[in-house]
C-alpha cells in the first residue's frame, strides 16, 4: 500500500533532492508540493529551476504548487517531508503537526529540544519513542521527527560504532564541506573558486550538540546526551557535493586499526529501503573516500571511512557522506521508512 | 655590497618561485641557474616553462642553465639556495657543501637530522648554532641549512607565540593544502576538480616532527625537541596557493581569545628584508583568513590566524601562508638572509 | 549470443570507460585486457589507478592484464577495442588487424586514410563499406574501423542534420573542452584552475577534416568529402567532463530557428544497443546545454543542442556531448555495434 | 592639481575596482561614494563586503556611504564615476548630469544612444565630441560618457587595429567569460563547478552593437557606425577575472600572420596614466593568452592578442582582457583621465 506524501519547500536544493528521492520510491507516492508565494498556482516545472543531473520527473513537473499551509495540502496525505528554511519550519512545523501530520524534517529548528526525536534510523531507531512524549507535552495529534545536520551525519554512524565498542571520550573533527550544503544560491563563485572559507555560520555548534543527543541514551522518557566532548571546525571547499571530514576519536580503551575497522565494517544497518545493506564502508587505500570518487556509493547513502590511524589517546580516521543525500534528503526520506515501520503513519 | 647567489633545480614551481624573490632583492645577485640534464645548456627562458603570473625577468630569462654539479656552478657564488626534488638533494647537496658553498635549501631531506639546523628566522634564529657542529661532526667547509615544508611553516609561528605564553602540551592540525605544494605537475586536474585528498604522502609525519624541532630549545650543542604531542591530518583541495589549517592547540594554562590574540600579534618579528613588519595577522571576521584573500599579505610572507576560540583544553584557531612563498622559496631567501646577517657568507 | 572482445590500452582513462561500458553490454563480453608492460602481468585492479565514479565491476579487476601484442591475446577474441596513444596505434594495430582480428578503434592513427572507415553509425553506417577497400588493398584479413575526436564528434550529428535539410557552406566553431580529453594526466591541476587554454594540440585540424571525411559521400569506391569550408578553435576549460561547442553553421538555404529545431529533432537514430532513441535532444532553454547538467543524457551518448539564432548566412548553435563516452569509449562500442549488426563478426 | 571625484554604486564589485583604481592615481581624489539605502550612513567599511586581494585603503574605510542623490554629494566633487546597476543608472544618471556633474560610466544603459559617446581612448577619443551635442540636444550643463561592455572591449582594440589596416568585413566571436563580470552574486557556485553556461543575458547583443559604434567614424555631429557583420556567442565558465575570446575576423584585403601581428602591435596607445605603453601585445606561444597568466599585464589595462592563423576569409585569433579592471573599472577610470586631458573638468 502506498503512502501519499508532501514536501513542504519543494523548489530549493533539498526540496529536488527529496523528489529525486521519492519518485522512484516502493512506498511513497507525491501528492503534494508546497513553496513560497512567489510559486504558488505554477506547474513545478515553472517554480523550481531544476538543477539535479537527472531529468525532472515529467509526472511531478506538471504538478501544482500549493502555499505551505496546512488547509492546501490534500487530507488524505500522509506524511509530509519539510526542507523549509529553519526560521520558516519554526513557525510552521507546529501548525502542520497540530493538524494531525506526520512529519520527517530536515529543517534545523528544533533538533535538540528535548521532546523532538533526532534520529539517524541506523544509529537511534528507539529515540523515536520521544514521540509519545511531544504528543503528551505539546498536545500534538500528529508527529514531528528531525534528521540532523549534514555535517553530524557523516560522522555520527562511524563515532556510534566506536563509542560502542571502545567507549568515546573526546571528538574532534574538521570539515572540508560541499557548497551545495549552503543552498543553491548559499555560496557565490567568486566567493570559493580557487578557495576556502573557514567558517560556516552556526555548523560547528550544531555538529557539537547534534552529535551528542544522537549518540544519547534514550530511558523512556528522555534522552542522556552522550557526555563525550565534540568540537568541530567548519570549512567551505570548491566541492559540489560530499562533505569530507577528518576525526580525532578518543577512545576509553586501546585500540588498533584494525579493530577499529572491523568495528565499523560490522555495525549494524537497518532493513528498511533507503538504508544501504552495509552501512560503514572502509577503504584500505590511504587517499579515500574522496567526495568526487565515493560520495555516490550506495546511491549516496553509505559513510565511506578511510585513513584510520592509532594516535596517543585512540584513533584518527576521514569520512565522507553525499550531504544532500544521506546529508538531507534521504535522511528525511529514511526517517520517513522508519515511521511507517513503525506504525506512526 | 651584493651576495651572488645560484639557485639549483631552478625551472621547477618553487625554483621560479626563488627567481621571482631573488631578481629584485636588494643584497642578491643571481649568477647561477641548474637543472636535470634535460635543460642543460639552454637558456632559462627555453629550459623553464614560465608559469608564474609575473612576467619572467627579461635578464634571467636569457641566462643558460647548467648541470647541477659543483663545477659547473661559479666559484665566486657565494650562496645557494636549492629546491631539488629530495632524492637528488639527498646525493647532491652534500656535494657542494664539500666544496665550500654556504646553501639555504627548501629540499625535505636532512631536516630533522641532528646537526642540520631547521629555522624560521622568526621563531628559532638561534638554531644556527647547529652549523658550527655539523662542520666538526662532517668536515663541511660550507654550511647546509633547511626551512621546513610549507604546511609546517604555516602554523609553527602561532605555536611558538602560545607556547611561549601559555605552553603547548597538544596539538592536532587539520589542513586544506593548495596543488602547487606538489609542483607544478603534482596534482592533475582530474585529480582535484570537484574534489579533495584527505592525504598526502609523507606529510601528516613532516608536520609532526618539524614542528617538535622548531619549537625545541639548542643547548649550544643540539636540539632539544618540544615535548607536545603534535598530530596531523592532510589534505589537499582545489585552491592554487594559500595552506589554510585548522588547529587545536591545548594549553598548560588556562588562557582566553584575548590573551591568546595578543600574544599572537605581539609576537616579534625579525628585522631582514624579507621579513614582514608584523609578523602573524590576528583577524576579528570569523571566516578569515581566506587563501585567496590573504595568502598576498606582506608579500605572501605573513601569517595569518583567525577564528581564535577557547576550548575545553585550550584554543582552537585557524591559520594561513603562502605555501610556495612564505612556505618555500620565501622561507629560502629568508633563511639566506639570516645567513648574511650572522656573518656565515 | 556473445561476443568476445579485448580491449588495448585498457588502463588508461579511456580503457576505463571501455570497461564501464562493455563489462554490463548485452552483446559483449570481456576476454583480454593489454597494457603496457609496466602493467603486464598484474591484475586489472593493480594496473589501473581506477578513477571513474562507479566501482570497479569485480570480475574484470580480477582479470590478468597482458602485453599489446597478437600472440598474448586469445584466439577466441573476436573484437578488439582501441585506446592506445596513437603512436602506440600506428605501429601495433595494423599487426592486429593482419593477424585476422575486427577492431573499433578511438586511437587518432589513420582516422583519414582514404581506406579506413571513420563511421558515427547514426551518421555514416555506409562508410563501413570500405572495409572491402582496404581488405583489397592492404591485404588484411581483419577489419579497422575508427570513431572520431571526441570534439568532431560533439558537432557532427546537427552539422549532418542541417547539411541534408538546408545544405552546409561553412562552419565555424569553438569549443570549451573538457579536462578528460587530454586523459588523466594530460591538464594539471595548475594549468587549469581558475583558467583556460586556448589551445589544443593538433585539435583543430582533427575537427577541420575528420568532419568533412564523416559528412562526406561513399560512392562503394571512396568517401568524397563534404567540401564545406570547416574552421575550429579549441580550448581547455576547468570542467570534468562535456565538451561544449559554439558552431556557426552558412547554410546554401534559409533556414528558421524553427525549421532548423525540427531537422535536428527528427533526425533518424540507429538500432543499436547504445545508441540514444532520440539522437539529437533540442532545448528550447536559451542556457542549456550544460556540461554538468546535460553530458549524461541517454547515458552520456546523446547529442544536446541549445541557443539556435538565426545569423546572417544561415544559424548558430550551440552543442555538447559527453566526451569520454559519446565522444570516445562509447563511440568505438557502438561501431563495435555496427560491425556486429553488419556481420563483420 | 588634484580633481576630486565620486564613485556612485561604490560597494558593488565594480565599484570596489573602481576605489582601489582611484585611491593611488595621481591625478584624482575619493571625494564622495554612493550606494544604496541600505548603506546610506554607514562608514565605506561597514558598507561594503571588500573582496578585492588586496586591502581596503584605509582612509576609504573611513568614509561615510552617502545616497546615490545629486544633493548628498558635494558640489566641489568635479567627476563622477558611476558603476550603478543599469536600471538604476537610466533613473538616476541624468539627474547628475543635468545637476552639471561630468559623468564617466560603466553602467549600460545608453550606450548605444546616438549622442551618448561610448569610448575607449585608445580608439575613438574623438567621439568625445558627442558631448557638445548631447549638450545641445538635451540641454546638459554636465556630460556623460560611457565606456563599453567588458566583452566587447577586449576585442575591439585588435578589431580596430585590423580594420584600419585591412578593412573587416565580418566578425565571429565566442567568448570564454569570468565569473566577476556578473558582480558578486552573479553565478552561484553551484552553477559553474565543474559546469560552463553558454549564455549570458544581453551580452551578445551588446557586443554586436557596442563594437559597431565603437569602430565607427565621428563625423562632427553623429557617429556612422562600422559596417562589419558581428555575431557573438557568450559563455561563462569557471574563471574568476580575465574574458579570453576567440575571433574570426574576414577582412576585405587578404593578409599573413606576420602582418597581422605587426598592425596589432604597432597600434598606438594614448599617453595617459591608465593606458599601458604598448596596448596590444601579441604572443608567439600558440596556448597563451590564458586569463589566469595574463590577465595582470600592464597593470591589468592591457589588452593580449595570440593564436594568430590565416583563414579562408582573412583571421582567426585569441584575445584577452581583465575584465573588471581593463573592461570595467579601469575602462571607466581611462575615461575619466581623458576628460580631464580634453579639458572638460
Amino acid at each position: 500500500m502506498t503512502v501519499r506524501v508532501g514536501v513542504l519547500g519543494a523548489t530549493g536544493a533539498v526540496g529536488q533532492r527529496l523528489i529525486q528521492q521519492i519518485d522512484p520510491h516502493p512506498d511513497f507516492e507525491l501528492a503534494a508540493l508546497t513553496a513560497s508565494s512567489a510559486s504558488t498556482g505554477k506547474s513545478y516545472r515553472e517554480a523550481a529551476k531544476w538543477r539535479v543531473d537527472s531529468p525532472i520527473p515529467e509526472d511531478v513537473a506538471d504538478m501544482t504548487v500549493v502555499a505551505t499551509d496546512p488547509d492546501e495540502v490534500p487530507d488524505d496525505v500522509d506524511l509530509l517531508f519539510s526542507s523549509l528554511p529553519s526560521s520558516v519550519g519554526e513557525a510552521v512545523e507546529p501548525e502542520f503537526i497540530e493538524a494531525g501530520y506526520v512529519m520527517s524534517s530536515n529543517s534545523s529548528n528544533f533538533r535538540t529540544d528535548e521532546d523532538i526525536p533526532l534520529t539517524i534510523p541506523e544509529v537511534n531507531a528507539d529515540h523515536l519513542g520521544l514521540i509519545e512524549v511531544q504528543r503528551d507535552e505539546r498536545g500534538w495529534d500528529g508527529a514531528l521527527v528531525k534528521n540532523p545536520n549534514c555535517s553530524t551525519i557523516t560522522m555520527v554512524p562511524p563515532l556510534a560504532a566506536l563509542d560502542e565498542a571502545f567507549g568515546l571520550t573526546d571528538v574532534r573533527v574538521s570539515t572540508l564541506q560541499a557548497v551545495s550544503g549552503a543552498g543553491y544560491s548559499g555560496v557565490t563563485s567568486m566567493e570559493i573558486i580557487d578557495n576556502a572559507i573557514p567558517h560556516i555560520g552556526g555548523e560547528e555548534k550544531k555538529m557539537e550538540t547534534e552529535s551528542r543527543k544522537l549518540l544519547g541514551e534514550f530511558d523512556g522518557a528522555e534522552v542522556q546526551w552522550n557526555d563525550a566532548e565534540v568540537a568541530a571546525s567548519c570549512n567551505r571547499i570548491p566541492t559540489l557535493d560530499g562533505h569530507l571530514e577528518n576525526v580525532w576519536a578518543d577512545t576509553a580503551e586501546d585500540v588498533t586499526v584494525e579493530e577499529a575497522a572491523e568495528a565499523l565494517r560490522e555495525y549494524p544497518s537497518i532493513d528498511l529501503p533507503s538504508s544501504p545493506d552495509q552501512l560503514i564502508k572502509v577503504f584500505e587505500e590511504p587517499d579515500r573516500p574522496q567526495p568526487r570518487l565515493d560520495r555516490n556509493q550506495s546511491d549516496g547513502m553509505g559513510i565511506a571511512v578511510g585513513g584510520i590511524q592509532e594516535t596517543e589517546n585512540g584513533l584518527q580516521f576521514n569520512c565522507l557522506a553525499h550531504n544532500t543525500i544521506r546529508g538531507a534528503a534521504g535522511a528525511s526520506v529514511l526517517n520517513g521508512e522508519l515511521l511507517l515501520e513503525e506504525g506512526y503513519l
